[in-house]
């Protein structure tokens, strides 16, 4: 077929809009492909149209191949099941919510476990039925606090979500390995250069979960990886726990006068001044940082936390976040820290003089985890409670005892891969699909269950599958592009060749005419610019390189030579041909 | 490819859905094709998703043919653009609204005009580049009072909206006309029997309007036709206003005692029993029906309307309220009516005795509206706003002077068609398209203006056209359906062929699974029901017959013998065929 640049709906723009942050974003605007219609929702022009359904067939035929069947849930869902799931309220402002006319709640799909698990439920009842695996292609919706980069984090977006459906472990782990290989199939299709990371499966529980990562350093996602060949994201770092230290010699903790010391770099000069250790200096790894935090838990009732970690790191608050999901958190304020006398601002610690100020069994009552690293045995200067001391030569396992562990202090470059496999790197990507084992939450909240073998009734086990399908379209302009616009892989281009008619009069416009109409008829997806007036060749060409299709034919001066030019918009690379060879040679760099 | 209906996800169901009224919504359930998710509200499941695809695809095909471009605006909408239109507010509860995190106003895109206009307004602003038709398929939001019939309404579906873009009304009536035709191809590809009927275009304006409506008893839209042609919907049909008669013979009217006449029957009662005629009985057509309503407009003024009619005639709510969108109608409460102490309640007429009683310059400044049947020289009987009384011989004209007319009236079969071509006759369809001259309403509110071939901004004029695409789904398996389930057309159909094997043994089941791959290499999709174990031939046949795949090809018995069976599902014929022969011959059916 051939789109007419005369008629094609597009107009190219000079400038960058004013909200792009990202490559991809600002092309694909100025590129005519999408425009912003409200803050992270879109809409598609036809070039990017074109480009999205040829993505979204990638998807498609991967899926397909590997038997799942597609199916096509509404996005405007009762509320019913996602309050028999508790999701209702746990996903909090991050869902779109409204009532029909008759007052009844309903919200947006963000995602549809809910409706896959009672689907199942309702049409099937046997292990012989199973495992099923069913997926749509579906327009999704979540009302993200920070919508970004045009179409990366976006309000309204298509995802590809599925699920597996087995009556065992056995069956989830074959279900789950189909899955994650057709996903490789379907990111090496569209060109990514990723990464897949173990990742947490936060409030999902289940055990394997896998995170495609395509690596870009636009991408909002921080992963690590290790030269073993270890990759997480973040969240699912494990923090290996030291041996325990002997501290027989330890002398027993001393509170100290630590005036000024607001902060844990005044307090560490303070420690070097006043307490030199004969050893090295103090440093900040030497603290023991208490952060108190309120959490809320999904049914409202609310509970204090303390967390204690060594005072060079900081906290992740996604890493803190994903080891409480669902529960929420926010650090806990002057007012609610009055209710804890024993506490004094700025001075906290676990324990201080045989009294036990953190932990269940302490004053306070408060929970009290720790950093892996605060081991038996590890020595901290910490607060001391009172307004102006801090306590010395405070041993974890001697003079307090914290109730677990979490994982909430920041990885860093150079801290030890958990699986032995050296230091970690860290590096940016963006979250293209997650695999998981998703296990049987949903299907025991919502009663799927299906007779086994012996005829007894078992609940089903299930896998979750997603890819941001219309998320590729970005990610493929962010790897595939240059100073002068777009350069669409062949599989996902919104045409094959890209003609311009670059001068004037009859005869030129005829050629180009015709080399159009023949590539069309050979089957090729032809942009042809046959746009006339006052439109220079300059701007189509630049045009055409803005747009990105990787082939352009430049029907030009050299018409009256008998010759049109072929370039390769990726390499840039130019060749003459005469005009009777160019449909033919074209065919051939378009079919490789 | 091959669907094996021993992995398919599909159970049939015996019985038909409690709440389905009409046959494809019961078939599309029992077969496996739909799920419902809430009221008006579906799932679709694989096999249904298939043939809404095929439906789709046709829709997308003709489409393309005439040159209109495919473009995707989002579902969640700012109420911005809604507001510069007043629609936000037309809309009434017939729209899902929503707030955000921030709480601003979004909605649920019912239909997308404002989204169009802004669009090209965005990029066009030459009549260089015009004209420009511009289509979606999407998925819509209407928050129905009354969702039936399945996915014949509903409150999340699917359509096909279009808008043409012109400079001028001869452009804009070429567009109509490529629209009209394209509209023509699709429904005759869908198979429908289907009427093109003149429309309102309601509170849209516009000039042309013209429905195509799928003739079905089970239809929610009542039409009329005539012998000579006419054909239009209820709402469209305008009244011919007889010639006003001479009244010179007339007598002055009189008031008279009518008790107990609660009602136009025993009004007429009374009048023959106690003031005979003498060249016929009173009828209920010899009196005038004063209707008192209140109207609410969309800036939320309200003002009373009283609208007069024959006896004989019922008001038809659409057609009144077709007249008067985007003003709201409801009737006068008795409350409000002790406004105008000079209204008796069951007694009303619009004058006297010399007093004028309705109308804008009358004691109680209604305005009064008639029937276009009310012309001048007309007797009628009425109320004489007493109670107990009614006037006698009150000419229209004479007596009382309404302030206009209005098609409230309901359409009977036998009145005559508009243009004289007979009378008309009604009939029952389901609306699947509209094509109309939207005109410039959305131009102007919303400033889209191009510079005209001499540099003069002028306003652009839209078409608008519309086709149900979910909805089509259901009104094909309205026409294609028996007792046994539902029988597709080919072009629609989810599978070419269904292949049973019916029977046991290895042998039966092998030369099953041989023809289905056979015919599935030769490019066919294949049901495939290779159910072993309990499931009988009979429970095949019936699932076969219920799920409606156009060939039926039966591996039973007469395998012995060499021979396998070729049903055709909708003429129910048999044919015997040697196993050899069977992909040949199942090819040569399908393929027509």
């Amino acid at each position: 077929m051939i789109l007419r640049m005369s008629q094609l709906f597009v107009r190219t723009l000079r400038d960058d809009p004013a909200d792009a942050e990202v490559p991809s974003h600002r092309l694909l605007v100025r590129a005519g492909y999408i425009r912003r219609a409200a803050p992270g929702i879109y809409t598609w022009l036809p070039l990017g149209l074109r480009v999205y359904r040829k993505v979204e067939q990638i998807v498609r035929d991967e899926m397909d191949a590997i038997g799942a069947q597609e199916l096509q849930f509404p996005a405007l869902l009762p509320k019913e099941p996602y309050e028999a799931t508790n999701r209702w309220t746990e996903y909090g402002d991050g869902i779109f919510r409204l009532q029909d006319r008759k007052g009844a709640d309903y919200l947006l799909g963000p995602t549809h476990e809910e409706m896959f698990t009672l689907t199942v439920k309702d049409l099937y009842s046997s292990y012989k039925d199973l495992p099923v695996w069913l997926y749509q292609i579906q327009t999704k919706y979540r009302d993200e606090a920070r919508p970004r980069a045009g179409l990366m984090r976006g309000r309204e977006f298509v995802m590809k979500d599925s699920y597996s459906f087995d009556v065992d472990d056995a069956g989830l782990e074959r279900s789950y390995e189909a899955h994650r290989s057709a996903y490789v199939r379907i990111f090496d299709r569209l060109g990514f250069d990723y990464a897949i990371v173990k990742a947490t499966s936060g409030a999902m529980g289940g055990s394997r979960s896998e995170e495609f990562l395509a690596r870009l350093d636009v991408g909002e996602d921080t992963y690590v990886r290790s030269p073993g060949g270890y990759a997480a994201n973040v969240e699912a770092v494990t923090t290996p726990a030291p041996d325990p230290l002997p501290y027989d010699d330890v002398p027993a903790a001393h509170a100290e006068d630590t005036p000024a010391t607001p902060t844990i770099a005044t307090l560490v000069d303070h420690l070097n001044a006043a307490f030199p250790r004969e050893d090295r200096p103090w440093t900040a790894a030497d603290t023991l940082k208490n952060v108190l935090l309120m959490l809320t838990h999904p049914d409202g009732t609310r509970e204090p936390l303390a967390v204690g970690l060594p005072g060079d790191r900081e906290v992740d608050q996604k890493r803190l976040e994903g080891q409480l999901e669902p529960i929420e958190v926010a650090p806990m304020t002057d007012e609610e820290l009055t209710a804890f006398p024993a506490l004094v601002k700025g001075y906290i610690g676990p324990a201080h003089e045989g009294r036990t100020i953190l932990g269940e069994e302490s004053e306070t009552g408060i929970r009290y985890l720790v950093d892996p690293r605060v081991v038996t045995g590890t020595r901290w200067v910490t607060g001391a409670n009172v307004e102006g001391q801090h306590v010395i030569d405070l041993v974890a396992g001697r003079d307090f005892t914290p109730d677990g562990t979490i994982e909430a202090a920041e990885v860093r470059a150079g801290d030890p891969a958990p699986d032995g496999s050296g230091p970690l790197e860290l590096a940016r990507g963006i979250e293209m699909g997650h695999v998981f084992q998703l296990g049987r939450k949903y299907a025991e909240a919502l009663g799927l269950k299906v007779l086994d073998e012996n005829g007894k009734l078992v609940t089903v086990t299930m896998g979750s599958y997603g890819i941001g399908v219309s998320r590729a379209v970005p990610v493929i302009a962010e790897y595939n592009h240059d100073e002068a616009g777009l350069v669409w892989p062949r599989e996902v281009a919104p045409a094959d060749v890209h003609v311009v008619a670059a001068g004037k009069g009859e005869e030129l416009f005829a050629a180009a005419e015709r080399i159009s109409t023949e590539l069309s008829s050979a089957g090729l997806d032809v942009v042809y610019d046959d746009r006339a007036g006052k439109v220079s060749p300059g701007v189509k060409f630049k045009d055409a390189e803005l747009i990105g299709v990787p082939t352009i034919v430049v029907v030009g001066k050299g018409l009256a030579d008998g010759v049109v030019e072929i370039k390769d918009r990726r390499s840039g690379e130019r060749e003459e041909v005469a005009v009777d060879a160019v449909v033919a040679r074209t065919l051939a760099a378009v079919r490789g």
